[in-house]
């Protein structure tokens, strides 16, 4: 959780209660062997602070920014607004389904974009992230393909499973 | 539009291209000889100049800001992520039928509320803005009461001309 | 509880079963040590009493109101419609996730705005209210500075708590 | 208009402009030759208007409300709150194609019922009043039953328009 | 349940897992002395059965029909299509939180009105059913007036038991 | 248009304003050289020459029925209650966008499917029921695959177009 | 469960957590006697393996494809994609109620039609591949008529039940 | 627009109707000197060119792909499904206000993310892409920090000439 490596990816949550959605990100950047810092920070309670961060997480050569939200969830937008590095956002659950945090992340305007992943997708937006690095990055190429044939062998194994439970 | 009242209204827009919407609050604080200062702001394009400007224009005296923005909308809570004045959000129809922009502005986190009102709603957020004026200025109060009173005579003209149309 | 005050804020909620939301304004408000009136009064079930409380309110000086509704959520639109005061809106889920309590609160006619804050969002009521007494306050306005401060710091205590969490 | 009637229907539009959709209402009303009574009334700008009328009405024998109003389309439960003749609720189209009218009108509290048709269905409002007229007006019923067969007969004619039109 | 009464009211529902959510309209009536009958029928398992039922309940003087269904919930329509007499319908909530039985039974086409009330409000559809009734009977008239009255106090007693749990 | 044929398609719309877009399958089933019939008939308007209808026109063999409808939607869910051949629904976009349509024909109750199609999607409806026909008809199975040969050809020539657009 | 009949049905679920849904189909089937495959599959993350097994199952001489899927849901659309036989797509409930699988399976371009049924509605899936596959097949087209009056009977002892609850 | 570059964009869009929208993205990535590759593919129409040409253009060195598509728009979870490299989707608003095409992109499944923009949002997509490429090229870096403050610039301007409007 330190900021200082070059393949770095930053998971910034607006609130601690998304902890256990986060989590699923912080474990697959694990499984890939990636670094990455982990902050609270909220655009609404602590703007400066979000600012600062961004800025300066940005200098020191963070590669991806994972921001995650609810509700009306402007963290994303606002880590966008701060840097000119990729910001991928999660859209969390906390109320309407889910619904008003993914419109509030994806829909920006003109210029600041932000990669929105599904609504508690945390898993994915860690995988956007380290294909964001493995675009110059050729182990981490390899990781992918390898995790991407692991997906595959699963659904060959749950087809096993699946022909056992019907032949009963 | 100088910060340098004691009754001021601030309205921020997010965009040019919303400013017709805008017009009518413009032309309802007019009505109601309420000083103003007018900005073109981003949450996202400058949030530094954004942010400085809601701090400073709070220090000035700035008694309620009206922001508004569509799709993402995330400027009337970035505004009140500086301030501690009242914030009045304006959703913009920018697409989904502003749909986005009302749950970006309305589903704010418990700390940091934005008086939330209807979409393209610009006439009623000036109001909104002059009730709360008014709960300190009794001159102001009194033009609400004639202002509402000039609403119901309305109603009584569009019922004698509804009254002569059906009579025809 | 008693109409007797010069910085009061009266709370209306349209059915007892929405108590335990309330709750939180009411909390919220007795921590920045402001005085309240709270009552039940339907836009339906009781349309005169609350006509007849609104007017009463108003004219005792209740500076603002709050009103809590779900489904068709009539009230805070009829309280507006009986008074000049600001009046907060917040919407109950009490069906489709309480979205039809947002429309029905949030879309309000031209001329008569009511301020809305999220769905369910009792505390963020209460704070808003607090602002708008704070525009007139100076003792109030150096509260919600701390309260904000506040906010800060428990972001604050959160990220240690990640930290050790994480670094276990 | 006048309120002499014993089989009366008042129809009460919260606008000037909803008049183009509630004329169909009327000319339905016509074209069974029943006498109604049309009114401009706000459940917000003259809320106490508008509950007077409609206790006036109800005590001289109105039996049918039929109320229309588009977005926070608080008007047909504000009719509904002060009488127990049926109310009949219009949601008309003025935002988010008339979705939040249709929820504002439709989600009634237990207690008080609103009759809801369709978004902009002002012809099928005059004939669920006409129907309600004729449960206790056999001549009524057979007018209705008449008008079911035109529209039976008009399915025809189209059939064979359809033919014509196919067999070129 | 017999088809032999003068104020007759038909409830029918389309499947018997309705039943608890009917069973408050039931009650409803009940409390009203108001004789019903309940059936089972299904636009789609019994199309015949249900146009045969609606025709002779019809002519055998049923005064009002309300008909309960959910997700695709045509049957309130069905019942519309096969009488002139009023029908009333319950969008009941099986599937989407009931918005699709909600659209389902209110967006009717021209010539074919249905009374739509709230989603599983089979209270308020009990209490439009007699409301309907009460149009030609003044004895239902005065015991809506009376239940109207039972809401009001109910709201103040809920009043007192809150100031009470407030004063604690 | 004779009920006479061995592979016979039935198109039934619910309003002859919905010829327009009707008129897409049409000339799908034409350019396959299919005969089919054509009805207007309506679910609301004339239920029961609609359920004779679907009643004769199975037992002549019909194969597939195709029935489009907006707004409440019902036509496609009577024709399946009245038959037990496959019945493929059109939403028609009237309102709301086609979403009240397309949750009325969709959710059917367990027992009574429709094969629902995309909104306003006539010519995928008549590709339907080409394909439910080629199950049993190996001439119409080459036509098929013909056709989606077509649609990739289609494919080639666009790209051949961009690139001299784009090449300018 | 093997690829060798000539009235053959394939089920292709996307992921093994589908099963207790796609249960429904699969018990259906075989009330009906019916043989079927059933496939773990996903357009996702075996898209080679499942656009291979689709068109080796049209081959072979599958009848129907019914594929399930949730959220983005693209397996039905890819299955349709890869086989001119008809496809059933049944949207999964996995998140925003199923709302986003219905829209992303019956959503689709011309060309490529989607058949699909309700929300979690397997049962409704088997019997439309039934309904298809009965269009050629007189045993089927018995079953299915006897599988209808079943479904009437049950509404009758359902009326029965019924009637003895509300006699007691 | 040829595949032999290190740095580049491929653009898939799935018809030439989006080619409008799609036009910004070229014209972004243009102002930025970057090369990229244009093809129109179908997820449905050509899925086995479309898994082709996404396999070849990975091997070949594509860094990013864009996918634009409308409706049930599989087109970009398909190309992710068949490549490691990070697939940007824009959901094209060619029905329901381009909510289809929205929920149809952003909720992939666990393991392949698609990193979605707003609807239509083709400027935005480009800008992502850019950022992407940025991780590893300084020179990319420095245009999009020219970038953001352009859109600074362009803020200010708009004040000026909102401030020149006003004092008319």
């Amino acid at each position: 959780m330190l900021i200082n490596l070059t393949n770095m990816i930053s998971i910034i949550m607006g609130s601690f209660s998304d902890f256990d959605i986060i989590k699923k990100a912080i474990d697959t950047l694990t499984d890939f062997d990636i670094e990455y810092d982990v902050q609270i920070l909220s655009a609404h309670r602590t703007p400066d602070e979000t600012a600062k961060y961004v800025k300066e997480a940005t200098e020191k050569g963070t590669k991806v920014f994972i921001a995650a939200a609810g509700m009306s969830a402007h963290l994303p937008g606002i880590v966008a607004a701060n840097t000119i590095v990729p910001v991928i956002g999660i859209p969390i659950n906390a109320s309407l389904q889910g619904l008003d945090a993914l419109l509030s992340i994806v829909q920006m305007p003109s210029g600041i974009p932000v990669a929105t992943v599904g609504i508690n997708a945390a898993q994915n937006a860690a995988l956007l992230a380290i294909e964001i690095l493995a675009t110059s990055d050729d182990v981490l190429k390899k990781k992918l393909i390898d995790y991407k044939n692991k997906l595959k062998e699963k659904i060959s194994k749950d087809q096993k499973e699946l022909e056992k439970k019907l032949s009963k």
